[in-house]
């Protein structure tokens, strides 16, 4: 039987640092500013609430703030240069955001400079020799209309000492970092050498996964774009699944530790048969294996797809010490190892499957952000400037219950987000395949 | 100066009524049910908390409860004929509503039959003559890929007591009533009816809205279809816009009561310069008017794109008395009112302006779902069938701060949402657009 | 009886002018040249190949020169400068001819400076105060990715002895006039002049048309994609047609005088049931007209979509005496016409159509090019490159059978391309959409 | 110095053979038909045409016969059975050609029967025990929506005697062939066969080739389509290559022996810095070598994007005797040892290249055709369907300098089309991309 963890992480701290108190009016036109005394409720369950009530160990309701504008920002606008910097692979929506925060540091304060660090970290240290590039309104107008980061990025951590140094010298007041959680991580280590320095530098995260697989980044942006172009896929093996006898459609989507993309491309298809994600371990022979489960599908109807998250079954595989630029273990391929024994699976019983594979791999993620992750991005970005602003530091923007706030920064890093194997939302892929709830075989009694 | 409401509308009963008590074992084969003692807390914001904590009139929290599959259903699945009837105007996302319903019906709880209703609540009158067709998982599989219903729809009411007529002579037990907030008071008429003849029959709605704006229901299926598809059109004006000296992109589209599409699809496109919308009144001529503020943009950058929603500036046109079927007020025409004054306002000056119009119209609502509406209505259409199958009855399926849950009926048919103009999003899309807060003129002192 | 005219119109001349003797080396790097030797057959019918046989006045065979590099050019590439203008509407792929243009230039030719100008032929006029933009291969490389003209465009004549001074004052010696025939016809008349004052002025026509008219333009560049554009909202209308009691869906395309739009995209959805032409007159009322034919449409099928060139019908209405900007007569508005009849038709009946009305206007024209259109401009813009270094004048770049030539610019502005009703194109039109052959009620006797 | 072979092959017989004298009147309705006397010339180049006129061997010109509908027709529509089959791989456009035959058919022919053959040729063969479908209007009326082929398909021969035994069988006067040349091939033999046996059964082929590599078959249908999509990939690569220091973007596409799809949606991306085809053998070390080529791309630009085709530098591996069902030789994998060359040769010089593969793979072929490519099947279908009920046989359906014709059968088997490397075309390919015009090291001399 499946353990199901409980799906409700309450964080016990939700404030957020500051490099000092903001005291200058804030220049911008619009509208009424966020009140400090609002605040959104972390946790929305009846049965959470009632259990904190009861215990009285833990507050009743724990809040996060609000993002928006505050009436007082810290830094002087006219004297205020910002930088951005997106780190790690690709994910739709980088050139939104980054639009975003040009635009409203431009247009709303009137900032003095947008400092754009090429290549990720590696762009702040002095060796790599890369330019900094001056960002206008003029020069990111029609950016979001391409896939990718117009500032180009690089994967792997560099001296953060060498960042803060790269930092005081181009003068920068905020830093908007945009990258995965080695990025975020990387990012605290900035706040920490900024804080001993005793500099007055904010830095304010904005998380990307294209795995969909941070905590408290709910979805991350790009995601639902990621998932329309792994559709795509999915739908071209259903078409050549049902195009020949024993027709087998095996798409390979990414998702080293977490199968959201699989799941959600599986349930916006509505034509897939099994979905594979690392959450939930499975054996391709025996009874309950794969395999068995696949033959029945194939008998049965004809046909099958089989949707696949990269690092799915990776127990079934010898485990690689090799890792890549960014300190990840290197997944081996599970799908060869599956096209394989799905092939001699079927010979064995003189059957020849015509099992078709396709991997979108970067495809998915180098398109441009549709329009909700446009929207989604463009108030991250927003939101990012106005932390930013406030002399906020240490915090990454989010939306939660659907409500954007600011999240501590060493939120976001504990731990990462999984497909929670007992939740309705794993139930429906499941209802949605008829594939088998479990695909394990039972330990031998001994 | 604006008068601004508040944002948050807290329901004071939130019970959903059944039409018998649930004894039957779920057949359905995956998952932990839903406990009864758990729910999706209403309202998020501290600040609501905290007033209601203190005035100690309201209880402190309001819960919706959350929708899912209950251990124990009422209705006995072999037994069950279920309906499903799509009313109004077309919108994405139909046919994977009724998609998801047949395929929840058949396989998870193999009711015996589920009937289509042609063309909406004259589907049930018999003298329309109109059939009924049976809906079976092979006849539905493919559906979602294409727009529209096929169903067909119709607008306007029907007599309550011939459309329960027509469920009693069919034995349906659970009608599925998809269709706008004129929809769900028939809804209401209907379920009201069934108790008043003590019949076993469940109404379940699923509020639709192109226009986004139905309470509760947030935001509507169909709706970032509907904006994405909006948004090529605002980038077709906008490409005229820019090339043509004077050039000027106006764009109508949906929304009678409601902006929520043209602002959404002008946060999606970032190119808009102006945003009208019937939340917001303003002035056509003066010095705060719209021709002055579009003037001024003009001169200052050589073009520039509008976007209005159908219902934008009623008030400067003289009331029609006009009503289509459904009884909604026929609108006049602003757009060609305002293409009139653009152009009379710049030819006074010499200035002949490229003025291309767009109306995207039906090709917005007839469109296939994108993925992210294809899961959304997926998941309505299955917490449809189990909320049906437990004998609810009287509620909608809907999401609230992220999750699935049920509504009671009257909750969604009392008021429409609106835009608020004081709130963050508000704030947002005149950033995007850079225009004026208010394009009134102060009324003259006298 | 319809009349049916020829289809093929065979030039008698096809010789291409050119400003000087080409005596300089062509310094690209690829491959063999054209040999002046070869021709690409103008008439490829049978019967008209044998019929200049017999007729012994005409010569048996036309031939239109090859398009392509020349081993010879007339003008010294790096002391070369070319300009380009965009003229008239717009239209899918003006940028990628732009594009073409320029990197043909700069990397095959290394010309010394390409030239753009603004806003159509006004931007040779100096009081209009345009100015001309530099256009460098880095400046276009993504243009491409964007519907319209980076240049900008405009309408009506302007006089030709001011663009050629403006020719001479810019030291221009090739100009790129990409237009419609109006366009042409001015380019006629800068050649003329040109010649007038003994210049050594190459200038080469691209003939642009959104409606497919232009003679020896088969097709012309943008339709493809304009036809797939159209093709989404004429989808939209068989979803609303569909999706309703009496339902029909009503679309208008771009067509002032030739129906290829409407024809093609008719062709492309395979769901319309009737095509209305510019070329083809029909009646509404009586026996034959076009309401009696959609009335048994209707009977039999519950609905209908109907295609309209914006051109269809105008002998129905009024003539008006109003022009456009550029000359052309401005259009009733047929569409307005035929809904008020089909409405009134069928409630005369007391039948309610569910008329839906779908203008998809400037948004057929705005989009980028698609992949097909991409490659046909690129060589569009390569091979106007090509024609203008090796001395050419007074001739348009074209494909004719499949093979780029080049054809004399009098050709193209000789009378306008309508469809041939008696063409298996039109059959098809016809078959597909299963309309009457002829809506024509017979004259009365007399 | 390459040997470029001459583009133009001239078939010596175009004659195309007939089951028997058309008696009957046709009864399709519209329009006037194809006269007997008309033709389409074969070849359109000047050159060729004067060599054959001073040759005097072959006839000056040699025709095709028009495809479309004649006045008599052999086989009495109300008593004739038709078949589809639909063989080899997936293409775009199969079920825009099936509906069209079966349009025909029925609305223009009233045949009594059109039967679809499931998964190609094993269709016909009893042991496999696949039903035949009967394929009614309403059947196929949306199926154009859909990529693939609703009647399946499979690769491989099947015994031409058991096909006519089911020919026969069946009552089926027409079959109508889908399929690349090795089913163009069998066909051959069925019409021998079906010859044989004094049988009055057309055969009428359509050719079906992704790689858009058959003779006479210029463009293939789908190819277009097939372009459009492999152009969305390049694109992605094109935006990894452009994303990080030292990016690579790399891109396989289908192409066994033609780089038709390499070179095509190179053209349309203009994003493309390397197209390497099975055409045009290259080395990969060496100083003219690829990776030097590559290197010198990288030093100045920074970044490249390079498109292969699956068959191309096959000769740089060991070769492999394996071939697939339908008998083609499996190539080995030229991706993987590019990706080893190229990571090893930068990493020697200690730089590490961000190379990111793509490999779109079914995704191309699975895809609905584009608004093009179904008009293109449509006529093919139409036509296909006039040339059977005509009584003509062993010919294939196809477009020939812009005109739908009739072709021999054993034209489109005799060799296959290649890129030929002296043309404009890839002279274009070349220049888009910028890569050397060769990439062969000289031979040492000894």
């Amino acid at each position: 039987m499946k353990t199901c963890t409980d799906e409700t992480v309450i964080p016990s701290k939700t404030d957020i640092p500051v490099v000092g108190k903001a005291k200058i009016k804030n220049p911008i036109s619009f509208g009424r500013f966020v009140s400090e005394d609002d605040a959104v409720l972390v946790n929305i369950s009846k049965r959470n609430v009632e259990k904190n009530r009861q215990s009285k160990k833990a507050p009743e309701h724990t809040y996060f703030e609000p993002a928006g504008p505050r009436s007082r920002v810290y830094f002087d606008p006219s004297k205020t240069k910002v930088a951005i910097v997106t780190c790690g692979g690709l994910c739709p929506g980088l050139n939104d955001v980054i639009r975003a925060i040009v635009m409203t540091a431009h247009h709303q304060y009137n900032v003095s400079s947008v400092l754009g660090i090429r290549y990720g970290l590696a762009g702040f240290i002095p060796q790599y020799e890369y330019d900094v590039v001056e960002l206008t309104p003029d020069h990111v107008s029609r950016i979001h209309e391409f896939g990718g980061t117009i500032l180009g990025s690089s994967r792997g951590p560099q001296s953060t000492e060498e960042i803060v140094d790269a930092l005081e010298r181009l003068n920068v007041s905020i830093l908007f970092m945009i990258g995965g959680d080695g990025t975020m991580r990387a990012a605290s280590k900035v706040v920490a050498e900024i804080s001993d320095r005793h500099l007055a530098i904010s830095v304010v995260g904005l998380p990307k996964t294209i795995d969909n697989d941070i905590n408290f980044a709910s979805p991350s942006f790009g995601f639902d774009t990621a998932v329309e172009t792994a559709a795509t896929a999915i739908k071209g093996a259903h078409i050549e699944a049902m195009g020949a006898p024993w027709g087998i459609g095996l798409v390979k989507v990414m998702g080293r530790h977490a199968g959201f993309i699989a799941a959600q491309s599986a349930l916006s298809c509505q034509e897939v048969n099994f979905v594979l994600i690392p959450e939930d371990p499975f054996d391709i022979e025996g009874k309950n294996g794969f395999l068995a489960a696949l033959e029945k599908r194939m008998r049965e109807r004809g046909n099958a797809v089989i949707v696949m998250a990269e690092g799915a079954g990776q127990d079934l595989l010898e485990v690689s010490e090799e890792t890549d630029p960014s300190g990840n273990v290197c997944l081996s391929d599970v799908a060869t190892l599956l096209r394989r024994h799905i092939l001699r699976h079927f010979q064995d019983k003189d059957i020849t499957p015509n099992l078709k594979y396709i991997d979108p791999s970067y495809i998915i993620r180098s398109v441009p952000a549709n329009a909700n992750d446009r929207i989604y991005c463009s108030f991250l970005g927003i939101n990012a400037v106005h932390a930013g602003m406030s002399g906020r530091t240490g915090l990454v923007i989010s939306r939660w219950n659907g409500k954007y706030v600011h999240i501590p920064m060493e939120l976001v890093t504990q731990g990462k987000k999984r497909i929670n194997l007992c939740s309705n939302y794993w139930r429906a892929v499941l209802e949605s395949t008829g594939q088998p709830l479990n695909m394990k075989n039972e330990p031998e009694a001994s």
